[in-house]
C-alpha cells in the first residue's frame, strides 16, 4: 500500500471557514508530507472551489509561503452540489444524497479515496459514514476518538460524544480500538488503557464501569490490550495512561472543558497585568525577549490543531472529524493522521482484533 | 440565629495532615472571623489533641502568627477515641460508633454543635452523616456539591461523586438545592443553572439528562429556579452558569480533572524553563520582579481551598468535606463556609423547597 499514493478526499465544505480553510489545509499537507505520494480530492459545489483556487493563486499566500502552492496537480476536484449546514439535522440531511459529506464518503467506499475528512457537522459525518461505509463486524457502536496533549505521551480518548449511553460490551470495544489507534498512529508501543471512574478500585464507578472493568481485565488476560484498571479525571494530563475509556457524555465533558484550560488561563494572565498584577512596562519586556515564546511553546504542547481532529472508529476505512473552527494547520494534521491510519491499516487491524474477539 | 455564637464541630483525626492542619486551621478560622461569636469543638482523641496544642502553644506559628493564637477559650475538645482511615471501608466503619466522625455528626445532631467539617474519609462521612442526621424529608439523594472558580463569579458544581447514577428526578433536586447553595453562601443573587450535556439543544444528551431537562424547564416555570438549559464541558470555566447540574461520575471527573489543570501548566512552564525554552537568568529577573507574584495571584484564582471544601446537600445541617490534603487555610475556609451556611439556615431553605415541591 505504501507503494502507491494515498488519496485523500477531503470535505470543501465543512467547517465555519469553508472553502477557504479546506483548500489551504489540503495545499499545506500536499506541500509538506514527506514522500509527495499523497493526493487530495476536494469535494464539494466545483465552481466554489475553483474560484476559491483562483483567488489562492493570484494572494500574496501564494506568491510567498511555499505550503500554499498548488501541489504539483496532485490535488483534484470532485464535484458535490448541496451542502450539508453545521447546524442541520439528521431529517434533512438524508435528503441531501449529493451532498460533499455524502459524495466523500462514496469515494472511500468506491476505492477512489482512502480516507475522508471533513470539519462539518459532526453528526452528519457521523449518520452519513455508517449508512455509506457500514460499521466494522463486531463492532456495536463506533466511537469518536480525540487525541490529548498530556505531561508525557499524547492519549486518545473515546468516546467523545457519538454514544451518550455505552454497554459494557461497547467500553471493551472502545479499549481495544483505542490501544490499536495509539499503537500505529501515536506511535505508542503497547499503550496502557484506563477506565475512566470515580476511584481506581475495581468495584468504583457506576453498573456499567464497574461490569466493563472486568471485561477489559479478561480481554487484558487473554488478549492484546494493557489494561491498567480504573483511573480518575487528575490522571489524564499527568499522561498516566495513554488510552481513555469512557461513555460520549463524560468524553465530551473532558474534551470541551479541556479545551477553554489554556485559554482561561491566558485571559486571567491578561487580565492581571491589565489590573496591575503585573507591571505592564515589565511585560511589554518580558514579552519581547523570552515569555512570549515560551507561552506560545507551552500553547502548542496543549494545541488541539496538533492532533488533526477526531477519528471515528469502527468503521472500515480512516474517517477524520475535525473541530469545525479547524485552522489550515489542523486541516494539514488530519490529512497526516488519516495517512498513517491509512499506511497502517488501522482498520484493517481492528477488523482483525474484533474476528479474535468474536470467536 | 446570629444572635448567639455558632459552633462548629472539626474532626481533628481527618485528612493527611491530622491533628496539626486541623486544629491549626480552627485556630485561624477563630481569630479571623469577624464577630467573635464563633466556636469550635474539635473532635478526636483528647490526649492526642491535647499534644498539638501544646506542641502549638509552645512553637513560633503561636508566638509571632496573630491567628494560631488560642481563641480565647472558644476552642474545646470532644473525646472520640475511634479513627477511621482514609481508605477504610464501610464495613469496619460500621464498627466504630466511637469515631472522630459518629461524635462530631451525633453532636451536630444534639444540637451541640451546627455544623461538622472533616477531611476525612469523604464516603464515611457522607455514610455516617446519612445514618445519624438523616436526608431531608423529599430530598431523594443528597449530593456532594464542589464550588468551582471561573472566569466570573464562583459555581457549583454538583453531585461530584455521591451518586454516580442518576435519575432526572435527583437532577432537579441537584438543580435546587444547588442554587439555594450558590444565593445564600456565595452570594450570587438568582443564579443561572445548567444542565452538563453534549449539546445545547434539550435533546441533546442520554435518556437522562433529556427527562431532566424536562423537568428543570417545567420548575423554571413555575419555582424559584433560574434554569438556562444545557451547558457543554467549555461552559464551566468562562463562567456561563453558577450551578452546574450532573451526575456524580461526571462531576466527579470534572473536579478531579480541574485539580490538575494549573500544576499540569506550571509543570510544563518550569520545563520549558529548564530545557531552555526561555532564557534562565532572564527567568530568574521575572520571577524576582513581577512573574511570581502574577502566577501567585493567578494561582489564588483558580485554588480551591478558597472554597474550602465540598458541602454535603440534602441532610438538615451543614456538613463540609474537605479535600484530605487540606491545608490550615482550606481547613479556616470551610469553616467560614460553614458559618454562613448556618447563618442563611441553608438546609432550612432547602427543606421549605422541598416542601413546595413535593405539595
Amino acid at each position: 500500500m505504501s507503494e502507491r499514493a494515498i488519496n485523500i478526499a477531503v470535505d470543501a465544505m465543512g467547517g465555519d471557514y469553508y472553502p477557504e480553510v479546506p483548500i489551504l489545509g489540503s495545499l499545506w499537507a500536499l506541500n509538506v508530507w514527506p514522500d509527495g505520494r499523497l493526493a487530495v480530492k476536494l469535494v464539494g459545489d466545483q465552481a466554489v472551489i475553483n474560484r476559491e483556487i483562483q483567488r489562492i493563486h493570484t494572494s500574496k499566500l501564494y506568491k510567498f509561503r511555499k505550503k500554499y502552492r498548488d501541489g504539483d496537480g496532485r490535488i483534484t476536484v470532485v464535484h458535490a452540489p448541496e451542502v450539508i449546514g453545521m447546524e442541520e439535522k439528521l431529517v434533512s440531511i438524508r435528503k441531501k444524497p449529493r451532498s460533499s459529506i455524502h459524495v466523500g464518503l462514496n469515494l472511500v467506499r468506491e476505492g477512489q479515496a482512502d480516507a475522508f475528512i471533513s470539519a462539518g457537522n459532526s453528526g452528519a459525518i457521523m449518520a452519513v459514514a455508517l449508512v455509506v461505509l457500514k460499521r466494522i463486524e463486531g463492532v456495536d457502536r463506533p466511537a469518536i476518538a480525540t487525541v490529548f496533549p498530556t505531561r508525557k505521551k499524547p492519549c486518545v480518548v473515546l468516546d467523545v460524544g457519538a454514544n451518550a449511553e455505552c454497554t459494557p460490551q461497547n467500553l471493551l470495544q472502545f479499549g481495544i480500538m483505542g490501544s490499536i489507534y495509539a499503537r500505529h498512529v501515536l506511535d505508542i508501543n503497547n499503550p496502557l488503557v484506563g477506565l475512566m471512574s470515580i476511584g481506581e478500585e475495581d468495584e468504583k464507578g457506576d453498573s456499567v464501569i464497574v461490569a466493563a472493568n472486568k471485561l477489559l481485565r479478561q480481554y487484558h488476560a487473554v488478549g492484546n490490550i494493557n489494561f491498567l484498571g480504573n483511573i480518575e479525571g487528575w490522571d489524564i494530563f499527568p499522561g498516566k495512561v495513554q488510552v481513555v475509556v469512557c461513555n460520549g457524555l463524560v468524553g465530551n465533558v473532558i474534551l470541551k472543558m479541556a479545551e477553554t484550560f489554556f485559554p482561561t488561563l491566558v485571559d486571567a494572565l491578561t487580565e492581571k497585568v491589565k489590573t496591575g498584577g503585573l507591571d505592564q512596562k515589565l511585560f511589554a519586556g518580558i514579552a519581547k525577549t523570552g515569555l512570549k515564546p515560551t507561552i506560545g511553546s507551552l500553547k502548542r504542547d496543549f494545541d488541539y490543531e496538533e492532533y488533526g481532529g477526531a477519528p471515528l472508529l469502527g468503521i472500515p476505512f480512516p474517517v477524520i472529524i475535525s473541530h469545525g473552527s479547524s485552522s489550515r494547520k489542523a486541516i494539514a494534521n488530519a490529512i497526516f493522521k488519516s495517512c498513517l491510519a491509512v499506511r497502517h491499516d488501522v482498520a484493517g487491524k481492528i477488523r482483525q482484533s474484533f474476528q479474535t474477539l468474536n470467536t
